[in-house]
C-alpha cells in the first residue's frame, strides 16, 4: 500500500568518538524514505530542499523507489543543516550548529498524484506543519505516525497537543515520554499520553530496545547488544522507517503485526548506527535484512517446558 | 536437585521515595533462598547471623524447605546491618550505614549433610569467602554461580579474579561488568569477562532486563515495565534466587533452560520490587508466579508472518 514520509532533507556535520564528516546527506525525511524503501516501493516523499543540493541525492532516493515530487526546491535559499557532536558514551549529544533555511518557513504541498495514500509518516517537524499535511490530505489515511521531540514540546506545545489528536501512532523516545506526559514511569506515561489521542505509542529507549503500548498491552522489542555504535544520527528516523515501511507493505495495522513492524524497525536502526550518516542504508541487501531480524527472533526466543 | 546457597542473613533499613522501614530482615542470602524456594525444595543455606536475629525468621526460611543448619548464631555478636536510601529516579542509593558485625570474620561453614550438592550459589560477599565455600565442597558441585558487586572490585581484586576462575556462572550488572572489563559496550565486556573463567555471563541492566551470554550466543531477557518500583532491595539477589532455583528443579543446565531460568529469575525480581524488603517474597502463589511469566512470554512474543 502506499506510503507518503513527510520530513526534512538535508545536510548534517556529526562528530563521534570515531571521527568527523563534513556536510553529509542527512534529515529525517531522508533516513525513513530510505529504510522504509527496503519494505515497500509504493512511497513518496514531501519535503524542502534549498538549491545547494545534489540533484544526485534525489536520484538516489528515486532509484529506491522513492517518488520525489513532493521535494519542492526552492531557488536562491539554502537547504537545512544540523552539526552535532556526541559524548562518549554516544547517548548524548551536543547541537554545534542549527540552520533551518528553507524549514524557517515550510509550507508543505502535497502533489495531487499523492491523494489516496494508505499510510502517512510525520517525521520530526515543527506541529503545525505535520498538521498541514494532514489536513491537506483528500481522504485521511488508513494509519497516520508522527514523530516529534522535546523542542517543539517546549516551543509549540499547543500545536503538537492539537496534532496528536489527529494520529494514530505517535513514535517518541523515552525522555521525550516523560517530558510529555510528566511522569516518571513509562507505564503511567504511556497511560496519559494515549489519552491525548494516539491508539498506539511507540516509546524507544535506544540502546535498551522499545516498547509497544496499545490500550493495556505491551511489547517489548529489544535492541541489538552491538559492539559499536559508530554514529547514531538517524536511528530513531530509520526505526520508524523500518516501522512503517513494514506495515505499509502488507497493509496490516493489527497490534500483532505491529509487533513484527517494531523488530523491523529495531533491526533497520542497528544497521543505520553502523556507520556515518545514511551510508550503511543506501545499499542493504534483502538477504542482510532478513538474517539481521532473525538476530532479533533469536535474541528473545525461549521456550520454557515447565514454567514453575 | 539439592541447591546451596551462600550469602548473607541480616538487618536492612531502607528509605525510598514512598517511605522509610525500621530493622526488617535483609540479606542476599535471605532473598536468594526465598526466591529459589519456589521452584526447589532440596535448598540449603550457608551463612551468619548474631545472637540479635530473630528465630522467627529462621523458622520462616524453614517453612519455606530451607535448611538452615549452615547459619552459625554468633553469641555476643551482633547481625550484619545495611541502611540505605534510593533517590528519586530508584536508580541509584546512598548507604547510610554498613555494620558488618559477624560478617567481618566470617568463616562458612559447610555441614557434612549438605555435601554433594548439585547447585552452588555464591551471593555477594568477599570472594576469599566464596572461596573458601568452594574449597569446602568435597565433590564439585555441577553448576557454581557467583555475584558480586564493584566495592569487591575496588578492594579484594585478586581474591576476586581467583575466585572467577572456579565458576561456571557470573551474575553482576551492567555497571559491574563495565569497571570489570574496562569496556564500555557490554558485548566487549562479555567477551573478555568470560576469558577470566565463568563460561556463562548474566549482566543485569535494572529496569532495562539482563543479558545472558554464553560463547558467541547471547539471550536478552526484558524487564517487566511497572508502574512503580516500590523498593527495589535485593531485587538483584531474588533474580538470582530464582534463575539458580529454575536450573536447580530439572538440573538441566542447557544454554537453552538457561534462557528460561534467565526469565524466572526476572519474574521474581519484579515481585521483590513491589514492596519493602522481602514482604512480597514470603507469600507468593504458584498461580501468581505462572501469571508473571507468562506476561514476559507475552510481553516479548512475535510472530513475523513474512520476514522481508
Amino acid at each position: 500500500m502506499s506510503l507518503i514520509t513527510v520530513g526534512s532533507v538535508a545536510f548534517d556535520a556529526i562528530e563521534t568518538p570515531f571521527g568527523k564528516t563534513d556536510k553529509i546527506i542527512g534529515g529525517a525525511g531522508t533516513y525513513i524514505a530510505l529504510s522504509s524503501s527496503y519494505f515497500t516501493k509504493d512511497q513518496k516523499i514531501v519535503s524542502v530542499v534549498g538549491e545547494d543540493f545534489p540533484e544526485e541525492t534525489l536520484k538516489d532516493l528515486q532509484k529506491r523507489g522513492v517518488d520525489v515530487e513532493g521535494i519542492q526546491i526552492k531557488k536562491g535559499e539554502k537547504t537545512f543543516f544540523w552539526s552535532g557532536k556526541y559524548h562518549n558514551d554516544m547517548n548524548s549529544r551536543d547541537t554545534l550548529v542549527t540552520e533551518l533555511n528553507v524549514l524557517e518557513n515550510f509550507d508543505p504541498i502535497v502533489p495531487a498524484s499523492y491523494q489516496g495514500a494508505d499510510f502517512l509518516m510525520l517525521g520530526n517537524l515543527a506541529p503545525s506543519v505535520q498538521k498541514t499535511v494532514i489536513e491537506r490530505m483528500e481522504n485521511r489515511p488508513k494509519l497516520i505516525a508522527l514523530d516529534t521531540m522535546n523542542f517543539w514540546m517546549d516551543i509549540a506545545w499547543d500545536d503538537l497537543v492539537e496534532t496528536l489528536k489527529l494520529v494514530d501512532v505517535l513514535i517518541i523516545n523515552d525522555e521525550e515520554a516523560r517530558q510529555m506526559s510528566k511522569e516518571y514511569s513509562l507505564v503511567k506515561a504511556a497511560q496519559k499520553i494515549m489519552r491525548m489521542g494516539p491508539k498506539y505509542l511507540i516509546i524507544k529507549k535506544g540502546e535498551h530496545g522499545a516498547l509497544l503500548f496499545y490500550k493495556n498491552s505491551v511489547f517489548f522489542a529489544p535492541a541489538l547488544p552491538l559492539e559499536e555504535v559508530f554514529d547514531p544520527t538517524g536511528a530513531g528516523d530509520t526505526f520508524a522507517g523500518g516501522f512503517i515501511g513494514y506495515l505499509a507493505r502488507s497493509g496490516d495495522i493489527s497490534f500483532d503485526n505491529m509487533k513484527s513492524a517494531v523488530i523491523a524497525g529495531s533491526a533497520m536502526a542497528s544497521f543505520c548506527v553502523e556507520k556515518f550518516g545514511t551510508e550503511r542504508l543506501m545499499n542493504l541487501t534483502q538477504d542482510e535484512i532478513y538474517e539481521r531480524i532473525m538476530e532479533f527472533v533469536n535474541l528473545v526466543n525461549f521456550e520454557m517446558e515447565q514454567v514453575i
